[in-house]
């Protein structure tokens, strides 16, 4: 990477820090914790998250609305009812909201009310939308792409970062590979390479890569012992039901003890994992 | 793939024909052959290619305008006065242009010129660039994800044609493997999987997938000795000299005579590739 | 590639012939056709394939005596039984035979029977059994490992010739990839890089690089088209019966078909494929 | 997997305990940490590596006498001398050691030094090599393939169990792909997967993995905290004048202080890494 790219690290250069609120800042010592399930479905289902999320807690929830998949034919997310179930939820919840951006045209409704908006995998390269990100006037998530070089993932933030928005978190999300046994191969490698080339904050979506719940947890764990300054986990509060990604989606339960789990392996390499509920801290 | 879709091959199904003049058409007995330049450059450059190549001849001429690239600080095309540059070419020359549409902003200004539309490997699930291009009134030319399965790739094209545009190429480019001594893989048993499994034509794209000129011609001979519709092939005046993709172009001399050398092989397979220059054609 | 080593190709060099008879030899004008079943099963099977296969011609059958199994309780080849079988078939129908060695115990009697002995894909780099093979006074017939780079399949068979055997014939078989539409990704660009830079003859496997019968005919005439100097196809008698890899296997009548559709693909490229049975020309 | 293999792990099952000696044992509560350098060169280096890393301390050293190399013309080991050294070491140092087996002529003067043989990636589906190892009465430490799935790497480790030996070690260590930025992908999804397929314990090598020094602690730390019973770590008195693998070895006194750097992650989940001196252990 060349020295005059506005993301590049340099020598003892400060990270970025990039907040969603006063409490919620990617970049710390602190790890971030994003739950929620994989698509916006209900009202009830969010509250549901929200609630029972509160006890890990997660410093936000994450939920799509608008949804890329494959066929046309499949559940293309909830779209604007979907929205305003986000919003009430953040509100009611007092808590920083995640989702999806998959067009330029989505930026002005989605940026009103989301925290932190996701460009996933397979728009990493869709320049005009990066473009029109570094106008948006919010923090955006930037998934790697299936097959992105971690060269053309740094030149996908660049574009965003040189277009007027330094507000970006790099998410490793698994990539491509031969074996299907898992459903992407976690690049953690990737992330420890991205953590000493930028000084943007690099997160992990360890449901993605693996595809099974199962075999979140301990990924989760490694991702926090190599650096990731946080974490992106598809829960749900019947993963079955799922209408999207079921197989990889923890049990809120599940995702409560896993964030417990996390603070230790935080604090051995010197960073936290919040473990106490964050109404308390708002009262404090 | 399910049976309901609309570009699944029903048994005995005819081939559809994707025509951008009524002598260049797609899916028929003839191998269509696309040449030119990665990107426009010049009038001048445009011109020489256009006239060197009426020896080949090529059926249609691509030339980008809108340029995808890793860094933001790449050129990225010359944008309207490259189109302006590409429609003189095409109305001089009478020969139809394919170029890419990164955006859904620029279909319009695109499709007042182009004859093909192209989506660009990067963008093959940019979902609501494909929606629109339903709508485009232009053939479009899908190139498939550097890391798509054929699944994937199919669903794609699917999202075009359920929006209402029938008119669609696929495009085989190569894709992402752990050798770089070849840029890309060409996958021509995705060529033959996909002939088998959609009645849209499909076409090759050597240059990208190997990356280096001296590999070019002997995988054009193989994608059309497999069944291929159509080659694009990236050919400059000067190839060194390219802003882009330099280092696989054909030189025009090269692209005319790789051009009279895929004549026995489609004949091989009792299919054709025109030799004789278009304009004598078009004088009978 | 150093020029140093033996197996690169200096300027204007001529190709090294590998004979396997004075009839059969790769790297010439002919391009050379090998059939047979991935496993010798019996006598029975081994005779009918040889009786049908002379109507093809073919100018070698393929069998597995000792076969590479992921799990030690699957079929492991018929051992020596098999190689009996082998010898018997050669013998009395006058074909050469080409089977897989996995051992250096195995080197001395598949030597004394096999015309061409085969190292597979997953021995690719077993030095040791290449450095025996040096000595082994039988042309090695070198596949590809599933994610070997060409630099890396070029110094495998440079281990082969340094120790003392310049008769080695190096085989595509499709690489590793993420779709599993195809059993593997057949790479035509690393045999026309493998032609650029070694004058050791290579030939291609299109069976095991698509796995699955329908697609194997387009691929082998892709193979002749760019450049390849011979092909090895799986075929059985009763294709769906056959122990391994019924999947890919090719019925006898559809080999004898594939090959008479092979010699107008290699006549378009100044080459050509023996359609007239062999003992008609033993008789010449 | 089958229910019926040997190292499936059945529900409740206990995990395989391998040893090395009474105090080096994978699969317990103790994190097992092997360092040393990629070949041994000299008594000198081996002995400087044996006193520096006893105060990390390392419970075996590696270095290997017989080197798997794309070319012939490389450095191949020091072959029987460099057993010689190795044997010294081991005797004047009491450290369990670990060299790489790469042939079955190979196995009975590696097996009479060494604690722990080395199946190397090449070989991992060398079947014959695998067999003999069955009868080889050492402990074995496979590594996985550079393309081989989780099922085959678990076949591979069939063989030897159901050949007579139950001590296997598993081994990731890096799969191949797309990005040459770091050699390549270290793959802990497969480690959680393996730690619940197989009762065989499974330790990672980070260093072949990321191919560059200063990505090697932060991945040493993850695969510990997703749960891997031991770690493999190339380091070198000189790591720039390392005759092989010099990228990615670690000076002594950075290994010294990645182990102690380990401890507080084990402890995290539960386990532990050793940082006091052995010989003091011994002592007690």
């Amino acid at each position: 990477m060349s020295h005059s790219q506005l993301i590049a690290k340099k020598h003892d250069q400060d990270m970025t820090l990039v907040s969603l609120s006063s409490e919620v800042i990617f970049g710390g010592e602190e790890v971030v914790i994003i739950g929620g399930p994989c698509s916006v479905e209900s009202q009830e289902q969010m509250d549901t998250v929200a609630e029972k999320l509160s006890a890990a807690p997660v410093q936000a929830l994450r939920g799509g609305v608008y949804k890329p998949r494959t066929l046309p034919y499949s559940f293309q997310g909830l779209g604007q009812a979907g929205l305003e179930i986000l919003a009430r939820v953040r509100r009611e919840h007092q808590i920083p909201v995640v989702t999806e951006v998959m067009a330029i045209a989505q930026i002005e409704e989605l940026a009103a009310v989301a925290d932190l908006l996701q460009v996933g995998s397979r728009n990493m390269q869709n320049f005009d939308l990066l473009k029109a990100l570094g106008q948006a006037g919010k923090p955006i998530l930037l998934k790697r792409g299936l097959a992105a070089t971690i060269e053309e993932f740094l030149g996908a933030a660049e574009y965003i970062v040189s277009h007027g928005n330094p507000q970006v978190v790099l998410c490793e999300r698994g990539i491509r590979s031969f074996d299907n046994f898992t459903r992407n191969v976690l690049d953690l490698g990737a992330v420890v390479a991205l953590k000493q080339l930028t000084h943007l904050p690099v997160i992990v979506d360890p449901s993605h890569a693996v595809g099974k719940r199962e075999l979140v947890a301990p990924l989760a764990k490694a991702a926090i012992a190599c650096g990731a300054d946080g974490l992106i986990i598809e829960c749900h509060p019947e993963p079955e039901q799922s209408i999207s990604d079921a197989r990889q989606a923890l049990s809120l339960e599940d995702m409560v003890a896993l964030v417990h789990s996390l603070q230790p392996v935080a604090a051995a390499i010197g960073r936290s994992v919040r473990t106490t509920p964050e109404r308390q801290l708002l009262a404090a």
